[in-house]
């Protein structure tokens, strides 16, 4: 999948996960040990009232459902930046997640002609319905009417 | 530390920590398995020229520091979201990571007046001064004015 296989308005349901509690705690040790992420009882007092995931878990759960609906069989190059990221709910133990990918825009670098930039507003939902998390990102693919240019030229080379 | 501890122009200087290449791949075989995280041979054929963090590893360690280095030690309440994510610079193994937090505006809260939003501008520096990762974030703390307040009713209570 090329740069022009990402046309505005195409959206790609990208399937689900379950969060378990042992992943929550396991990701807040590591990068985020705040009380609410990583002890059950001062998570009871805290403003969530309970055990919630670290946001920027939330955000490494909704790119490997992307890798896995379709990420893996691009041409990505990465992804230069995130605008507008919102943690809207809580994400709780047991919680299951499903990510809904939008193209917002898409046009070719200016910097390098071999790539375009798609922009997506990714919406990860809850089993309830709500939107957990929101952003508008960024990503590079290699362009694949420059690549068939690219074949055409080493044809021609002797 | 409260909400008014973090008046704006403040600025903290987080500390440091080193990545190793066995940290980027066991974060992006998780989360974020495109070959440029994963597989050595793959990333020397990407754009990077080399095996680089997956940008949410980068945001992860980003927020340890933060934690390492004051908000264990304030009265955080978690964060809303984030604004202007740029991934600058390409994270490798072995480079040394130093974040810089300063705050843009601190106000205080109208839909939870016990509570105030600070907005920070995190800066990322790898080891040759290059910022690898910058964004704003807003995070929520508690209110030291209402804390106090709150104690004197406590006490005025039977």
């Amino acid at each position: 999948m090329y740069w022009e296989d990402f046309p505005p308005h195409h959206v790609t349901d990208c399937g689900s996960t379950t969060v378990s509690r042992e992943a929550i705690l396991d990701f807040a040790r590591q990068f985020d040990p705040q009380p609410f992420h990583v002890d059950e009882e001062a998570a009871k007092h805290s403003l969530f009232g309970g055990l919630v995931a670290s946001g920027w878990h939330t955000c490494a759960i909704a790119m490997r459902l992307m890798c896995d609906a379709y990420l893996l069989r691009t041409t990505s190059q990465g992804a230069p930046g995130i605008d507008e990221l919102r943690w809207l709910k809580p994400v709780r133990p047991g919680d299951t997640l499903s990510l809904r990918m939008t193209v917002l825009e898409a046009r070719p670098m200016r910097s390098k002609p071999h790539l375009g930039l798609v922009q997506s507003r990714w919406e990860l939902f809850n089993q309830h319905g709500d939107c957990a998390l929101t952003m508008k990102g960024w990503g590079m693919f290699k362009r694949r009417d420059v690549a068939a240019a690219d074949g055409l030229q080493a044809q021609a080379a002797p």
